[in-house]
């Protein structure tokens, strides 16, 4: 089969998978995914070989940091099963009655919560992706084509068969859950044209990847280029409250969209204060590169260069500025953040509204760290990824943006006058 | 200025004005709304003078319907108004808390309705969604591009020039609202590529037009391709409910896209039956082109080809099929259905069920006229459109859906742990 004829198989499976799951009750999806969950421990061992292939075939090719990304491990695996299962325990996001009227002549109208339909998963070097996609989608009655990195081909698709065998155990079409298992870049763009199949894309990895998958798209796409986290401390913060959010935003897990990767400083705080804040910072192995004001403060900060501002370090690392209050903060932050998270650190209350009510980002903090912004801190549930578009679904997204919903009217011979 | 600085320039503002549209609240939104009412009744012979210079430039190069969609009267003027005043009345879609909690360690999160921020509105002849358009936004607090056909051009003009006219005299930028006067589609091609300005894009008309936005965009679309809506009369149908909701569906206002396109009849619902509704529809004036099995019911029905199964008459005319039961409507349905609405016709509950179930369109009824699917009935308020798409808003479009969420948490020093 050619690339052509092989994206056109996988792109008419969706079309036929969905109208199948759309039908299935959420006990029965609910017990595909337990018996993914016990799979993925039985099988362990099978998987665990799969993956060292690809991690030995990756060697020399892929940066350390990859290589990790790529590989599996005993515990990985478990994680993956206990992500699974806690995925089956949350409530069935379709059938939800979201709003319910009945008219003046008797009709009734519900708006009735349903799957999305098909959804396409672009990935990079992770292969649990493949299982933590498959499981989101079928808790959402969706089906999914998969598309790991070509390095993890192996991994993912002896764990794309853990979840094919488990749909057939159930009594459902395997085809609810596709692997792409050709590297070939052309069969992406050929899947990104087939609206009539696919309902979102969903892009996970480097914003390289993602501005290329809206660029060809004409699939909707839910999306995330990256997090440029910044956090504000105004003339007027605590230092008491200060030093452990700036610590916590920057260094509890700097490699995650939602840390921060720029500080801003209100000039009116002070050299004292502030520089108590880049030695916190210091303190916690953290590098900084500043503006000239903040340098003047701290001679032993690096320069920050025009990219900084726009630099998602995710690594011990940040750019530090000086700026003239609230507004000097939001202007900053409208020129250079990503839309994802903002935080302001500060004991005037007006001022903190006025913050959070003009800066336009996804969340948006008074007093809190930017690491709180996420799914299970909001109460979503399991997290399908983060959304810094403003459509559908903004910010964390739970399994409800899997989700879309159709308007059900009953009548009894109803017509329109 | 050329094409490439103005596109720019247009981009540019809208970055700015949704900026400060966020902030305005929505009293002061709804006091524009007012004047705009005000102004289009004041000035209304101006804008008729503008209007009838469109209509004869377009004389001799427009269709007769074309020409009455661009013309403006009287009447048609006042209804603008009277709109603008109905949106100007419904309650504001901004700032309202959409879910909220309080975490274990006494963050406050909230999700709170925000304006979506900037929208690209593109429309063809009908001068009037300049108004429309430009106070379904403004209502949303979202700034706008409009960008009309190009014979109605000098009536958009003068439609815009109110609208910013009473931005202004509310002491808002005139900004928000901006009008593409240049026909040049280069202008549009460039601005669909500004995903860092704009945040939707909503183009309304021909199917040709959409397709061609969401080709070549890479700021989200909310679109609506066609209606090509079904009505599937069961064999356990009631012929008292049938024949009127039948003639509603097709005849009462046949140029929408609510209006059933294919009617489906259950080969068990006999001959007689079938030619009863035949005859409902003919005189009804309906001009029918049917299958094989429904000539040979009623010889003077014209002969379907394959195309009409997928055509949106937007006229006296429908085509007809007989098909095998519920299982034969929904394949048929599945095949040809825009998802925009379909409706069963039947007594049986189970029936019923099955249908509204299975099929996958924004709106799915039972015993009812597909034209009830409208924002109007569904308690939506003003319609800003219809969706057949699944993400964000499906079906008919309230000002709702003009509006995007944050998420809002308010701590007291909190880190993470």
């Amino acid at each position: 089969m050619d690339n052509a004829a092989y994206a056109n198989e996988l792109a008419e499976s969706m079309i036929r998978a969905k109208r199948e799951l759309r039908t299935v009750p959420g006990e029965k999806r609910d017990a595909v995914l337990r018996r993914v969950a016990a799979a993925l421990r039985e099988r362990k061992a099978g998987i665990l070989a799969e993956n060292a292939k690809d991690v030995e075939a990756a060697r020399g090719k892929l940066s350390d940091v990859m290589l990790d990304r790529l590989a599996l491990n005993d515990r990985r695996v478990d994680d993956m099963a206990k992500g699974v299962e806690q995925i089956a325990a949350f409530r069935d996001p379709v059938g939800a009655v979201l709003d319910s009227r009945v008219t003046e002549d008797g009709l009734k109208i519900s708006k009735v919560s349903v799957p999305l339909g098909a959804i396409f998963f672009i990935y990079e070097s992770r292969p649990n992706v493949t299982i933590d996609g498959a499981a989101l989608c079928l808790k959402a009655g969706d089906a999914v084509i998969l598309r790991g990195g070509k390095e993890s081909l192996r991994s993912c698709v002896a764990l794309a068969n853990v979840v094919r065998e488990a749909l057939e155990a159930e009594g459902i079409s395997p085809d609810a859950v596709r692997l792409v298992d050709r590297p070939d870049h052309e069969i992406v763009s050929m899947l990104l044209k087939r609206g009539d199949a696919l309902d979102v894309v969903i892009p996970r990895g480097g914003e390289r990847l993602i501005r290329a998958v809206v660029e060809q798209s004409v699939v909707p796409v839910l999306k995330h280029y990256k997090g440029i986290c910044h956090v504000y401390v105004d003339r007027d913060a605590d230092m008491a409250k200060v030093l452990p959010i700036v610590v916590n935003a920057k260094a509890q897990r700097p490699s995650v969209c939602n840390a921060m990767e720029t500080l801003l400083v209100d000039r009116a705080l002070g050299a004292e204060k502030t520089r108590e804040i880049l030695d916190a910072l210091k303190a916690a192995n953290v590098e900084i590169v500043g503006d000239e004001e903040i340098r003047k403060i701290d001679p032993s900060v690096g320069a920050a260069t025009d990219e900084d501002w726009d630099t998602e370090y995710l690594a011990l690392k940040l750019s530090a500025k000086v700026v003239d209050g609230v507004d000097g903060a939001i202007a900053h932050i409208e020129a250079h953040s990503s839309g994802h998270t903002e935080s302001i650190l500060t004991e005037n209350a007006a001022t903190a509204e006025k913050f959070l009510a003009r800066v336009d980002s996804s969340s948006v903090m008074h007093n809190a760290s930017t690491r709180f912004s996420d799914g299970g801190m909001y109460g979503l549930g399991a997290e399908v990824g983060i959304s810094t578009d403003k459509l559908h679904a903004r910010g964390p997204m739970g399994v409800d943006s899997l989700t879309s919903y159709k308007w059900v009217v009953r009548g009894n011979g109803q017509i329109r006058k």
